[in-house]
């Protein structure tokens, strides 16, 4: 099968030239005797012109047939401006039909109005639509991308155990029963956390792994069974520098995949401050409609709501939204349902309109305080202004989720602007109800940052970690921290935790011991790939930057895994099931 | 903690500057109040030079505390032309004690005589061993080698499912028990091979990924429960190109890394010629000691063991070892067992001694044949003949496997030689006599050779495919095929494996819908990554190259993987243990 050229690349540079071309048949029309096909293949598409000898062999070609081609390279007359090849066509003097293909269930185009699930099902055509190529293709720039930056600072890929021991912290294990020891079973890991870090111990000082890792929670738009972490850790650097290097790789990716200069250093917000202007830790900001602290206000307050709120040393913020005053009843209902959905008892909704306020709650104000908030808040008129009042944190989050719902609906998140950011200073601990105790925002090896080290005796809710998260509009990209690299101090945490000796030994074992042995100051941060795929495509699904993703079920609907198996293979694993599923889906 | 310079790095030019270093103590020496800390970081080591005013503060200090140091880089009076550093040292003005280390249970130096059951438990120690950490770091140098090939020839990274489908032809699958779906299992994948198929009839035209695959089989030195694979498929290229292009691939990945030019095109030996003269179809042509046909010297013998064989039309071959007539018959007796290991009924040793044979065998020779083997073998005196007669492809393997017996033997497999070829035409089917049937030799995919396809109707046993392995040292390094992409020859395939249409429909299901919506012409390979980099290394396991790999007994002795689970993550995933581990190892 000769192929001298792709169809993609044939230009107004060619004409005059002999050509081979393979490809699929997108579309064929026919004017008399002359037959026209587009004939496509991974580079693009270019237009065939072929002679009524033809007739007799094309007849029964459909798209999405194989063909292979030689012929000529004309200008064409009726040039076509939205084709990259569109000021030529290929005068066909030589055909071989290499393949037929039957009538595809989904067309072969960008658009597509096939569902999800007829998509997963005849994935390897879903993939020859053009849109979709784009997509995998742009992925692996980007997995070039990065790739190259690590190798060009001393970082060394190694890959760690797939098959490994099951850990009950965390998300849910995937188990796989062992053959050769009855009873047993590895975990596919969740992330490769533990090896990461025994690296640095080792001594490879830089790492990374472009790493699957698996959690057996239930799936979501931006969640699989199975994803795809970059995994980097530094041994003898301070967090600023870590953070530093990975702005210098995004920033080189940026360029590289989207052909934009994007700033650094990036904007670092502390997890209080991202709290108290976002409502969230992990603010987008490519929109403002910050929050705005109003508590100073309401200190004297006869509202009760608000009264309550100021005693209990509470908070009360709000959002104001331009030229929005024209909201309807049924909005504010719905943006309501939204705060209590997040925790909230309620949602004060008011419209600045003539110097005044409107809104049921108005009644409750003084006109002091009317006066207040057009000050604080700078208010204009058509304003409209939502209140939230509770503790801090509820405060933040329901004003948080408030804003991301405005600013999609005002249609403020842009798909083609990328805005980065870090979180830093996260909490290192949060009281759990659940297990009546504190536990490790991130996990208990993170170092807490060294001037909050005496409140671990004294206020262990203050102290903060050395612990990072980076944003790209509004989805957490990645993160990391430093990690706790003195025996002591890790004890000290553990003990805070409420862990028992045994239950050290239990959990954590042998990577323990390891500490024992020179170990260096070490940090470093994870990115889900899928995200920063899934954002740089403009896709609306990790699923789009996933050759064959599973559907929401878990399932593949292509391969139909998971399946039943046989039952001797189910013997040999020392294993029988104890319940089947009723129904095939 | 401020890091100027690695240690390794440091050369006379440096004389005179200020630096800033870290690392682990390697060595520790004092003379009265002086010290010499041998100081060790990825790169290398430094010495350091510490006065008595240093004295306290080193006291405690031992092999692999951690420090941070600055000083000033001075000439070195006694130089050490073993060390790149040797020609300087660090006088140091002052020290940090970052970390301590307990007493390491395995020596961290190049050389070790630990057990390797210890090297795995303490694998962050044994990796931080400079020649663990040299051979990791090739390990990188080669996967960066050769993506960065594929990336400039258009090849794209895509990853492919690790949980899928179960499949009961091939090796035994590891399973991954459904907790949403229960009953029901994943399995890990075997291969991509699926699935780079799939990715052809999107479209992609050139696919890569350095997958991870899982084989539940009984380990051994150069197999692990799981295997990194290079895995390559093309589309519209012919065997030609594929091999062409993979062997631009080597040769760039031997200069890169090991500095070595190799001669492109490697020497491709048909299936049959490989056997015929190597006896083996992963021949490693390092050295000679080649097998050579004598079957037409015994026609009309009268020695019954050749006679009963040539009336068989069976294979009489011989391999010719000079100066080695002084074997003892101690050895002769253990090539004889190894003979019959590999299934012969026996070994004929000869001896070229005076212009005769001596050896048990002799006297059923006639003296004409004598000289005829004189002759076709080209004998010289103390010349060892080893002769095995049996049918043609058990008298092939046999001697292979004498060949590379006594290829180790006599130090003839240099292990800083490396001799890469192809063996190509490998046999279509292969007959199981477990099965009752022919099956495909490779897989039931591949593409029978043009030529042979008239004897699929006529003579199965010699129809040859377009199936190819890449061979380094005797080492299979990788293999592939051109697929079948024409639906009525793969029905005929299938027909001639004995399968029906249920069992098709059963084994293949969406894999062979796929292909009616039309498939290009497509072939690729897959390398065994562990393998490249176990031979370039000069290693004698993978387990050298693999960061944390499993021991013979799938177990790994750091982590203790696979080990038994909470019953509630059992219950989850709907199954019960049927039989319990009886002794913990």
């Amino acid at each position: 099968m000769k192929r001298t050229h792709s169809n993609g690349e044939l230009r107004l540079s060619h004409v005059g030239q002999h050509v081979d071309l393979v490809g699929w048949v997108s579309k064929k029309r026919n004017f008399g005797q002359l037959n026209f096909i587009d004939l496509r293949d991974r580079s693009g598409i270019c237009q065939l012109l072929f002679d009524e000898t033809f007739s007799e062999t094309l007849k029964n070609v459909r798209n999405e047939y194989v063909l292979s081609v030689s012929g000529t390279v004309v200008e064409r007359k009726d040039k076509n401006p939205d084709l990259a090849t569109g000021d030529i066509e290929v005068q066909v003097d030589q055909v071989t039909v290499v393949n037929e293909a039957k009538t595809t269930p989904l067309i072969i185009a960008d658009e597509t109005d096939a569902l999800e699930d007829t998509r997963l099902e005849y994935r390897y055509l879903d993939l020859r639509r053009p849109i979709m190529q784009k997509k995998l293709m742009m992925r692996h720039q980007i997995t070039r991308s990065m790739r190259d930056y690590l190798d060009n600072h001393a970082f060394i890929e190694i890959e760690t155990p797939m098959l490994g021991k099951s850990t009950p912290e965390g998300a849910r294990d995937y188990l796989v029963p062992s053959r050769v020891h009855p009873g047993s079973f590895y975990a596919l890991p969740q992330s490769p956390q533990l090896y990461k870090q025994l690296l640095m111990i080792s001594g490879f000082e830089r790492y990374y792994q472009f790493a699957r890792c698996f959690r057996d929670e239930d799936l979501r738009a931006d969640r699989q069974t199975d994803f795809t972490q970059v995994d980097i850790e530094t041994s003898f650097l301070t967090e600023n520098e870590i953070l530093t290097m990975m702005e210098e790789m995004m920033k080189k990716l940026m360029k590289e995949v989207k052909g934009l200069d994007i700033e650094t250093p990036f904007l670092r917000l502390t997890y209080k401050e991202a709290m108290n202007r976002y409502g969230s830790d992990k603010p987008d900001n490519r929109f403002g409609l910050e929050l705005q602290e109003i508590t100073s206000i309401f200190e004297h307050t006869e509202f009760g709501v608000f009264k309550s709120v100021v005693e209990a040393k509470g908070s009360i913020k709000a959002i104001v939204v331009p030229d929005f005053a024209h909201i309807t009843r049924k909005q504010i209902d719905a943006f309501t349902n939204l705060a209590k959905k997040n925790g909230a008892k309620g949602l004060v909704v008011l419209k600045a309109v003539d110097q005044d306020l409107t809104g049921s709650a108005r009644k409750f104000l003084s006109d002091d305080e009317v006066k207040a908030l057009y000050e604080t808040l700078n208010l204009k008129d058509q304003d409209c202004v939502f209140i939230v009042s509770d503790t801090w944190s509820r405060t933040c989050t329901v004003l948080g989720a408030l804003r991301n719902e405005i600013g999609q609906q005002l249609g403020l998140k842009k798909k083609n602007e990328f805005s980065f950011l870090w979180v830093t200073e996260f909490p290192m601990f949060e009281y759990s109800e659940e297990l009546g105790r504190y536990q490790a925002l991130h996990h208990p090896f993170t170092q807490p940052m060294e001037e909050d080290i005496p409140l671990l005796d004294t206020d262990i809710e203050t102290v903060r970690a050395n612990a990072y998260d980076i944003i790209l509009n509004g989805y957490e990209l990645g993160g990391g921290s430093l990690r706790i690299y003195d025996n002591k101090l890790q004890e000290k945490i553990f003990e805070l935790l409420g862990f028992t000796e045994e239950q050290i030994k239990d959990k954590f074992g042998f990577f323990i011991d390891a500490f024992q042995y020179g170990t260096p100051p070490h940090g470093g941060l994870a990115f889900g790939l899928d995200r920063i795929a899934m954002i740089l495509t403009e896709s609306d699904s990790i699923r789009d930057v996933i050759a064959f993703p599973k559907n929401a079920n878990a399932k593949c609907p292509m391969s139909k895994a998971p399946t039943p198996v046989d039952p001797a293979q189910l013997k040999e694993l020392h294993i029988q099931i104890t319940e089947k599923e009723k129904t095939e889906d």
